[in-house]
């Protein structure tokens, strides 16, 4: 099989030995990954990023990464099934499906292709999936779409955890691919006006495609300005953090109206600095959020099915498996793309 | 009047001329004034508080608080009717009071005594109030056991803001005066077991008089094993941030379960340090709580009168106003002390 490689901190493409199944696998052919923020950070980050889980005890997640050694990443995957595995039952071959990027082992434990050493994610044209983290794409969707399905369930996950009741008005701010997928759930659930922020023309331009009635632009204006023209200016916002930098949760704090929550969904890697007494002071609640559930995984690609959400407005660039390292260069411009797919095809 | 007068860091003595009550103000004699954590850290930060208010543009906490002019301290007042402003009516001289610490200025905004040059707090033996910061003290209430209305009811808020729910069982980090309170709320709602940690012995001690069921130390037991203990060890608890210390929420944050809600209660003035991602592969939630409303004021009384709080348990002190200065660095060590109560007329 082929595959872009993350060794020693720099992506290289191999040719490696082909995959096989083994019992209760099934083995999967990538048609498209798109390229994750997250896999960005993890070529610059990687060490961080697995002592930042196991400071969480979240063994889960990151269990099976070690950053020393190869990693093939890419989470957010569709895929045709080539062969099965034994015992496995009820898949057919040459099946499209949204993939739940996991695989479960003998014990019962989950492995993450793409964070894992031993499980190749979808900058390859080859994986091994479970069948349980299959979800069958539906007539009429463009399977290229589908791998969209991950990015859009991280979204609507962020929706689902906040605390967002009628009168409360949503406030994106960043409106890279987190941001996108939240303003892109917002608009899913009807919710009007949706506000959203970001220092980048094309993003801005972007967040309004998915839905997005008020586009800010932190440079010249104040997203809680726009917040205060468009709501009753008492009943406080929900603020959804999706830049991960560090210094931007502390920044919103001081400048979200009081009572407000803000959701975190944005993933600050180092540690930050943050002022607690603004929290006290405006009564402030911080709501961490991370993935999915496989119901909003399987509501997400819904989504994109019927049209509720618009996935083709956000892939900007496709990519063979060859094209990935500078595909990886190119995302560091957020005026280039918004979501690169990676197609093995290509 | 006379009144403990902080002055530079320090806390000194004085007499000073008696207070007039101006239209619409009532003239009071505090009975008791608890002495707060809050003033304990005005004394050594009193630049930092107001700092940090003006940040969260709480200027209703702290906008009449210049640190570098004199400031008389207290604000868990229960006192007696002295005299009244023209234009008060329905207040009886002579009649006992659980003080909302708040003045409604002509304009209608509020100065808070206490914290505030222009308006003494309960460290002296004169304050003026509004009639509608007046809670009359029921029949029965020790007129001094009272002034604990405030502190409980810190504890009562920071119940109410909380997501405890059925199963969610709740932690209660550190027996200071505001984990006690909360203690005390948790309890008079029924609830049980309540898990309490404190270094302190004779906190400990309070803890579980004010209703603590599991009382853990820190040093030789973690209460989150005794949260596993006592709980499904799925349903999340709810902890209650009570120490206020810098570095108290990251460590919360390792070591809480998945899912859990961290209250902050404890009041941490210095920016601080936290990891994001401790947060974020956790599914935690921060609320961040000040205060009280008047409903849970009035409740906290009406607790503390039925006895469903015990109050006299808490009390550890009595001291004159000459008194306040000594009692001050008494404070200091956690097992001298828990409340101690200001009494003019000592």
């Amino acid at each position: 099989m082929k595959a872009a490689v993350l060794r020693d901190g720099t992506m290289v493409v191999e040719e490696l030995p082909d995959l096989v199944p083994g019992p209760g696998q099934v083995l999967v052919e990538p048609l498209a990954c798109g390229i994750c923020g997250s896999d960005l950070h993890t070529v610059d980050h990687a060490h961080d990023l697995v002592a930042s889980a196991k400071a969480a005890r979240s063994v889960g997640a990151m269990g099976g990464f070690d950053p020393d050694l190869d990693l093939i990443m890419g989470h957010e995957v569709s895929c045709r099934v080539l062969a099965l595995g034994a015992g496995v039952e009820g898949v057919g071959l040459d099946s499209v499906h949204a993939a739940m990027p996991f695989v479960l082992r003998t014990d019962g434990s989950r492995a993450v292709p793409g964070y894992d050493n031993d499980f190749p994610g979808g900058y390859s044209d080859q994986m091994l999936l479970s069948p349980q983290s299959l979800v069958r794409v539906p007539n009429g969707l463009d399977p290229f779409v589908a791998a969209l399905t991950e990015p859009m369930a991280v979204g609507r996950h962020a929706v689902n955890e906040s605390s967002l009741t009628a009168g409360r008005l949503p406030v994106v701010i960043g409106a890279g691919p987190v941001g996108l997928a939240i303003v892109a759930a917002l608009a899913a659930r009807g919710l009007e006006p949706i506000i959203a922020s970001d220092f980048s023309p094309k993003r801005r331009a972007t967040a309004a495609e998915m839905g997005a009635h008020v586009v800010v632009d932190p440079e010249v204006a104040d997203p809680f300005d726009a917040w205060r023209e468009h709501s009753d200016g008492v009943t406080p916002p929900v603020i959804f953090e999706a830049v991960g930098v560090p210094g931007i949760i502390d920044s919103l704090m001081e400048r979200a109206p009081d009572r407000s929550e803000i959701v975190v969904a944005g993933v600050c890697i180092p540690p930050d600095q943050f002022r607690p007494t603004l929290g006290i002071y405006k009564h402030l609640r911080l709501t961490f959020v991370l993935g999915w559930t496989p119901d909003e995984f399987a509501a997400s690609l819904h989504d994109l099915a019927e049209g509720r959400i618009d996935g083709q407005a956000l892939i900007t660039g496709h990519v063979g498996i060859d094209g990935v390292p500078q595909a990886f260069a190119d995302l560091a411009d957020p005026e280039t793309h918004v979501k690169v797919l990676v197609r093995p095809d290509l």
